[in-house]
C-alpha cells in the first residue's frame, strides 16, 4: 500500500522532506503547497504539482498525511491545528515551553475531525527525546546530559548579523570535549552552561567596521554569548561563502545511572548523531513519522501524539516478521 | 497504582531484576519463584516470599506481571509459553534463529488466555534492537554495524574451560578501535569478523599443563576463536579471582546512511552502552517492560509483542504531561 503525502512549506526542511519521501518505497509525494506564487517555485520532483497553500483543504481526500515544514515561532502554532482539521499531519514544533498548548490545540482539532497529528518530530525534539525516555525508563536513578553540535545555531547567527557593521555571520555551537569526557567517566559532574558548550563565530565585516568593538559586542551579548566561551573569527566574504554554507549538525544524549544493592555500579547509555545535513536528516525523521501517522489513522486512531506515543514498528516499511527476523 | 511483580528464576539476572523492581516507585515485588528448595534460597528482599516454581500458577490472581529470568537455551522456550497461560510475562529470549517459533508459541498462549507477553527484552536484543529499528526507519539507505564489548562472553569462556589442563578462564570480546573509527568516518567499510572484534582470554592452568599447547588449542578453535585475533594471558588463580569476577559489558550500534539528491551527505546514528553490570542493567530493562506489559493488559491487549510493538511512554512511570514537559 502506497501512502499519499503532501508537503506544506518549501524551505530547507521542505526540500529535505521531499528527498526523504522520494527515497521511501512506500511514500508517494502528491503535492507541495506554498504561500508563494506556485509558478515561481521550482521543486526537485518536476512531476509533482506545486499548489498554493490556500487550495490545500481541497486535497483532504487525496492525501493520507501532510508534513508541515513551517517554522515553530509563528507558522506551526497556527498551521498544525488548522491543517489537522483536513489531514493527518506531522510537524517539527520545537518551542519547548509552548508544547503543552500546542499539544492541546492540535489534539482538539484531531479528535474533532478524526485525524492523527504527531508533533515535535525531528532529532531534538524527536530522536533525542526517544533517547531520553528510554534511558530514563531503564535507569530510573541517573542524570541526563544533552550536548548539541558541532553545528550552526540559526538564532545565534541571526543575533550576530543584527549588530551594525556585520555583513554576514555563522555561529557554531561546539560541545566541550572535556565535559563529554567527564560525563562518560560516570562521575556525574555538575556542568554549567559555560562548561558544556563553546560558541565559535565566523563574521564578515562591512567596510570600515570596528572589529574590536564588534567582537566585544558579540562576546558580552546577554543570553546569547555572555555565558559561554566565545571565539570570533573575522573572515572574508569569499571564505565565508566557500566554507560556511554547510548545514552539518549533531549532538549527544547521555544518561548515566547507578545500579546495585549499594548503587556501586555505573551504567551509561549514549545516543549520538553526526549529520552532514540537518534539514535532510530532519526530513527523514518526519517522513518516517508520516508513515506511522497514516497507519495509525487507518487503525481508527485520532488526536495528537508525540514520538513517545508511537510504537517503533509503525515507523518502518518492514512487516512485523521482517523486523523480528532482521532487526531484533 | 502499584504493579505487582513476580520473578521466576533467581540467578544473576533474577537478582538484577529484583534490584530494579525494588528501585522502581511503582513496582512491587510480591514473590520470587525457584526450582530449588525455597528454604535454601536467600534473596535480597527478606520480606518477599520465596516459593517453589510449581506453586506459581496459584499466584495468577495476585501478580500483574511475571519476569522470567531463565536461560534461552532450554528454560525460556518452555517457560514463556507455559507461564503466559497464567500471567502477563516478560522474557529476555536471545536465541535469534528461534525467535519466530518462540514468538508464535507465546502469542498463541497469550491470545488464548488474555495475557500480554513481551519477549526478547534486554540490551541485545532489546535496546540495541530499538537503535536498529529507529535508525533503519529514518535512514532507509544505509548500513548497520553492531559491536559488542568490552565484555565477557560466557559461551567463549566455557569453551576454554572445556580444554583439558584449563582450571578456569574468562574471555573478553573487544571491539576493534580501528573498525569503530572506520565506521564513524562514514566510509561504509566492509568488515570481516576478524576486523570487528578481538578476543582476549585470561586462563588459569592446572598444575603441569602445557601452556603453549593450550594457547594453540584456543587460538585455532573453529567458530569460537579461529576467525579472530586472539590474545591468551596465563594468570594465577589469585589474580583471576581478584580481577576477573566482574560482569561489565556494552557495545555499539551504528547506522550510517546517505541523504541528498545525489546521496552526497553522510548521516550517522550511534547508540552506545557501557555497563558495569550486565545482569543489573538487563534487569532494569526487563523491569521497565514489566511496567509496559501490565499497562497494556489493563487496556485489554493480549498476545506476544517485542520492543518494536510498544510505544515508549508505556515504559516510564511518568504521565504523558510529565514526559512532554521534561523529556521531549
Amino acid at each position: 500500500m502506497s501512502i499519499s503525502v503532501g508537503i506544506i512549506g518549501y524551505g530547507n526542511l521542505g526540500r529535505g522532506v521531499e528527498l526523504a519521501v522520494n527515497a521511501a518505497p512506500d511514500l508517494d509525494l502528491k503535492a507541495v503547497f506554498t504561500r508563494r506564487d506556485p509558478s515561481s517555485l521550482k521543486i526537485l520532483s518536476s512531476e509533482v504539482p506545486v499548489v498554493h497553500v490556500d487550495e490545500a483543504p481541497k486535497w483532504s481526500e487525496e492525501l493520507d498525511v501532510v508534513i508541515l515544514c513551517g517554522g515553530s515561532a509563528t507558522d506551526l502554532p497556527v498551521q498544525t491545528p488548522e491543517y489537522t482539521r483536513y489531514f493527518n499531519v506531522v510537524d517539527s514544533f520545537d518551542t519547548h515551553a509552548r508544547i503543552p498548548d500546542h499539544f492541546a490545540n492540535v489534539d482538539k482539532a484531531g479528535r474533532e475531525n478524526g485525524h492523527v497529528a504527531v508533533i515535535s518530530v525531528g532529532w531534538d525534539p524527536g530522536l533525542f527525546s526517544l533517547a531520553r525516555i528510554y534511558s530514563n525508563s531503564v535507569l530510573l536513578d541517573g542524570k541526563d546530559y544533552t550536548f548539541w553540535g558541532r553545528g550552526v545555531s540559526q538564532g545565534h547567527s541571526d543575533a550576530i548579523r543584527r549588530i551594525p557593521g556585520v555583513k554576514n555571520a555563522k555561529q557554531y555551537t561546539v560541545p566541550v570535549q572535556a565535559a563529554l569526557d567527564a560525563v562518560r567517566s560516570g562521575s556525574n559532574p555538575e556542568l554549567s552552561t559555560r562548561d558544556k558548550h563553546e560558541r565559535e563565530c565566523f563574521v564578515v565585516l562591512e567596510e570600515g567596521a570596528d572589529a574590536a568593538k564588534i567582537e566585544n559586542t558579540i562576546k558580552t551579548m546577554p543570553n546569547y554569548f555572555a555565558d559561554y566561551n566565545t571565539t570570533v573569527h573575522f573572515i572574508s566574504e569569499e571564505e565565508f561563502n566557500q566554507n560556511h554554507q554547510g548545514m552539518a549538525h549533531g549532538g549527544f544524549v547521555i544518561r548515566t545511572g547507578k545500579t546495585g544493592a549499594n548503587k556501586e555500579n555505573n551504567e551509561m547509555i549514549e545516543f549520538q548523531l553526526k549529520l552532514d545535513s540537518n534539514p535532510e536528516f530532519t526530513g527523514s525523521v518526519l517522513a518516517a513519522y508520516a508513515r506511522a501517522v497514516a497507519r495509525l489513522n487507518t487503525e481508527g486512531k485520532s488526536g495528537c501524539m508525540t514520538a513517545f506515543d508511537i510504537a517503533p514498528a509503525y515507523l518502518s516499511p518492514l512487516s512485523g516478521e521482517e523486523l523480528r527476523a532482521h532487526l531484533l
